[in-house]
């Protein structure tokens, strides 16, 4: 019998699912779309059937772990997520256990990967560390003495709402000036647009990517300007936590040294002396495709690890 | 038998220590001038003696607890502190050791206070909270997961050189805009005499606070500044660790309303929306003039507790 973990990752357009060994091998994959499914209690019907059709007779089902949008892991809880259909307080986790009868585990999608970084990726035997995804925002995970920091109320790790400019660019949060709205990929597309004074260019962050890999200055500095930002916003966050390494994860972190080289010289120009040339700024372990479910179901094997290192 | 741990807090000036229950009562109390001795071990090995002396037949030492500056709570060392004569790294723990026969612990100051509230204090029952000292620097320690957070190095906590404005005040650590160089009795100071336009002026933290008791407004609005700067940069604090409380010690917090009321203003008016109204910014518990004594011995009360727990 292989132990299996369910990694689900919630999305809103489209839902994926993995089998998941404790080797972080993919048995099986599944997708399923979300945005079908006006209520959340029969999308988790659905899904539970198809992940029972792609369950063998030489599989054990363990649990299931669940990365999605306002992730709530005390509650179990997806809270008034923007971004899907389902609207209010859900209780996801409940009614996968009500489906298929194992424990349930949910948080939010950059929590996951973080731990999916912990017991997959790169960051395996590492205590302290901190995980940034550069995506259409800035979402983050942060490690201290060998646990992910939920805070009090499950909502900690929100890294790229740290406020670095007074009366700054406006964030979806509502406030101005959050880190996100620099450092993601709608944040450098909004860089470039300012370099080259023209507000309304349609371009993607991939475009700017080929731009500056083909030599162009414009796109060039507009990675020099975020990794300028992020670097500096990373040495004021390693003070929180002492972290041992930070992983950049997400589709503008796979730009390479196009970000990574500003991104730590700014972050060894305004990191405290003590720290200097000891953190390490580099790219996640996860692969791209399959982060989401890994990340979901290590976060049932993080805890499955501890339990059986207790006995 | 009464069950004791002693608190030492080492000062660059005078050394204290207490004679600590695990219900937080001092049954005695010492000082040794630090200054006075210029080898580490004949330090430790005097104040030794008077502990050994105030100990009385009916008390158990159970263990050790020191707060000191740059203390290395990993190592039990303390390193290349600016303030004691004893240079490089000093393996203080071991003195205790040798000369006590009882386990040492040692950390910096701050965690230590940080630990005191936890066990003695207000923060008693709290798995997330963030401590700050606003002395005459900025100390903070942060608990997560009710745990103190030392980071990979021992170091973490730093909040105090948080750079909170380019190309700002000259700080200690030989950077610019580090929030200790505003939020601290030096910093308010500097505000003072920048809103007077004295530069020179003889005035201590203290008088500026008598000033604006009496109704000054200059003085009202230097604690008015130094609020706004510390609200906003609590806001960006606790997206790392999402702590229930906030606590300020330390003898700028004595001030009262005329620092918690612009810090707490300034703190809601930044956060970020799902924390509003949420995170209390409190004074701590613990009494000024045992805090140091009481916040060291409860390093090793913490442990105890945490052992006795277990079995």
């Amino acid at each position: 019998m292989t132990e299996i973990c369910v990694g689900i990752d919630i999305g809103g357009t489209n839902s994926v699912f993995g089998l998941v060994d404790k080797h972080g091998k993919i048995h099986a994959k599944g997708t399923l779309p979300t945005a079908n499914y006006e209520v959340a209690e029969e999308f988790v019907k659905a899904i539970s059937i198809e992940i029972k059709k792609a369950l063998s007779p030489d599989m054990k089902l363990l649990a299931v772990g669940v990365g999605a949008p306002n992730g709530n892991f005390f509650k179990g809880t997806i809270e008034f997520a923007p971004n899907l259909k389902w609207k209010g307080v859900i209780p996801l986790a409940k009614y996968f256990e009500e489906n298929l009868k194992v424990k349930a585990l949910l948080t939010n999608d950059a929590n996951a990967a973080t731990i999916g970084e912990m017991i997959f990726g790169n960051a395996i035997g590492l205590n302290d560390f901190l995980f940034i995804t550069l995506g259409t925002g800035l979402g983050s995970g942060i490690v201290a003495n060998g646990e992910l920091i939920y805070g009090h109320d499950s909502f900690a790790g929100e890294v790229g709402h740290v406020i670095v400019k007074e009366n700054g660019r406006l964030c979806g949060c509502g406030r101005r000036g959050c880190l996100e709205t620099y450092c993601s990929a709608p944040g450098i597309v909004k860089t470039y647009r300012e370099l080259i004074n023209n507000e309304n260019l349609e371009i993607s962050a991939k475009d700017i990517f080929d731009l500056a890999k083909s030599g162009n200055e414009k796109a060039i500095e507009a990675f020099k300007i975020t990794g300028e930002i992020l670097g500096l916003a990373l040495a004021n966050s390693v003070v929180y936590t002492a972290p041992e390494k930070i992983f950049l994860f997400g589709g503008l972190a796979q730009s390479g040294e196009l970000l990574f080289r500003p991104t730590r010289e700014s972050f060894e120009a305004n990191v405290l002396k003590i720290w200097q040339n000891k953190i390490q700024i580099v790219p996640s372990g996860l692969d791209e495709s399959d982060a989401a479910i890994l990340g979901s179901a290590s976060l049932v094997w993080k805890i499955n690890q501890k339990y059986r290192s207790q006995i």
